[in-house]
């Protein structure tokens, strides 16, 4: 997907909301479970449900890869149901892959080539010859883990090198790799000031954002610091919309709390797109 | 598998190699494409050459992911004809995992305990609560990345934090998470500086270090300053090794090569195994 195409759709839906599907079966509605493929029928219940809220979706690999071969192929199942009924939506192979030259370019053609997927993400730190193999796909993204949300980021992301943080030497030098065409960043900041020295260094990108559908405020933050003239943000959510019901009616449920984030965003959109 | 049946395994065998399995069937010899799946006959005939020349197996899962499912059904495959005929090798998943705690706990009962693989190799870019997941797991291994031997790894791993170079500290912040008993460290330097500075952080932990084989030299580096009183090296070498031949007699060819590589590491094991 082109960038002018995924800012297209974000003005046109008014929602910059990725949804991840990180199905676990100990949360799914018992019912489900019946099915041949309990983990595909979720995933397809929740993206009919959501889709007019969300301008992506973001399957995580661990929750399929734990479930062994079925759950790899529910994965397969479940990007190829969206590339063919959402061909639209931006589509996020949450991977965090990386490793050397050769073998990041074998994870960029399983993953871009094979899965058709718009993006994967990829953990920086075996440096360019891991990463700029997923540069090389025309319309493919590779989405750099700068800044992650959870405890550990304080254990390396954010130790000092020379003047600044090694999260923020990160994102230089790989933005140094790409352009803000084929490379996005994992930014769970929601603290004002370092999404601000982010956007000093990378006006231009889009940033991934996570977890903030669940904590509410950040949101305002998360837009005030990190909002660009292209919008430049994709906010994701998934536990707290994929589970935000589990029974018969968990797709509503979940469609009610997408809704309910994409509603959150509009007033960020005023002035940015058309009414 | 315990550190101890790990080093008598090594002891008994006089060898301390490790085989990747790497397959890539565009370096396959022809008519093993021919079979019902190329890619698990491909490894178990250089499994069954050259188990006796080893200690463990790397498979490394980009190499299989890129065949979509069913090269995730020869990785399945070869993993379980692995632990079924040789169960004293070291079974290491070669897949760079690392994710916020609960996606990394998803990865390490998708490895330790579905696959029962022995070890997995851990990106540590995420920090703590994306590597501990794996440490809770009885005899089973995280292999952190600490300095990878790619050109890459100049990029983020040797930039200075502190008076030290980013891997020294992120060995010394990962050994303070675990033990050295469900703890190693990839180490692909193969300067002798580096090595010595990495042995007085980490003197007794097991060091994984790749891309020894192709370079013969560089062996002797390394058991000068990496080794340690339970030997604690494993060194992997794959494409040198799988692809020595691409004819009928590769299994042969790969076993050649192994046992060459073996046979280098002898004398440096003199005076540490018994006769």
């Amino acid at each position: 997907m082109k960038k002018e195409e995924l800012v297209a759709q974000i003005k046109l839906k008014k929602t910059f909301l990725c949804v991840g599907l990180d199905p676990d079966v100990d949360k799914m509605p018992k019912y489900i479970l019946d099915e041949e493929d309990p983990i595909f029928e979720f995933n397809r219940e929740i993206i009919d449900a959501t889709a007019e809220y969300c301008i992506g979706f973001k399957p995580n690999n661990a929750f399929y890869e734990a479930y062994g071969l079925s759950g790899v192929e529910s994965l397969e199942k479940t990007i190829k149901y969206i590339k063919l009924n959402y061909p639209a939506h931006f589509l996020i192979a949450d991977a965090k892959r990386g490793d050397i030259g050769n073998t990041s370019t074998m994870y960029a053609k399983a993953y871009f080539k094979r899965l058709e997927a718009d993006a994967i993400t990829v953990a920086p730190y075996m440096g360019s010859d891991s990463v700029k193999p997923f540069l090389a796909f025309e319309n493919k993204w590779a989405i750099i883990l700068g800044l992650t949300s959870n405890e550990g980021s304080a254990d390396f992301q954010q130790l000092k090198v020379g003047n600044e943080e090694l999260y923020l030497n990160v994102i230089r030098t790989c933005a140094s790799w790409g352009t803000d065409q084929n490379m996005m960043f994992v930014v769970g900041a929601t603290k004002a000031q370092m999404l601000d020295d982010i956007r000093k260094i990378i006006p231009d990108h889009f940033l991934l954002v996570p977890g903030v559908g669940a904590q509410g405020g950040s949101l305002e933050e998360v837009c005030k610091y990190g909002m660009n003239k292209d919008i430049g943000l994709i906010v994701n959510a998934s536990r707290n919309i994929i589970y935000a019901g589990n029974g018969k009616d968990f797709a509503k449920k979940a469609a009610e709390e997408a809704k309910k984030i994409a509603d959150q965003m509009k007033p960020f959109l005023n002035g940015k797109v058309s009414a």
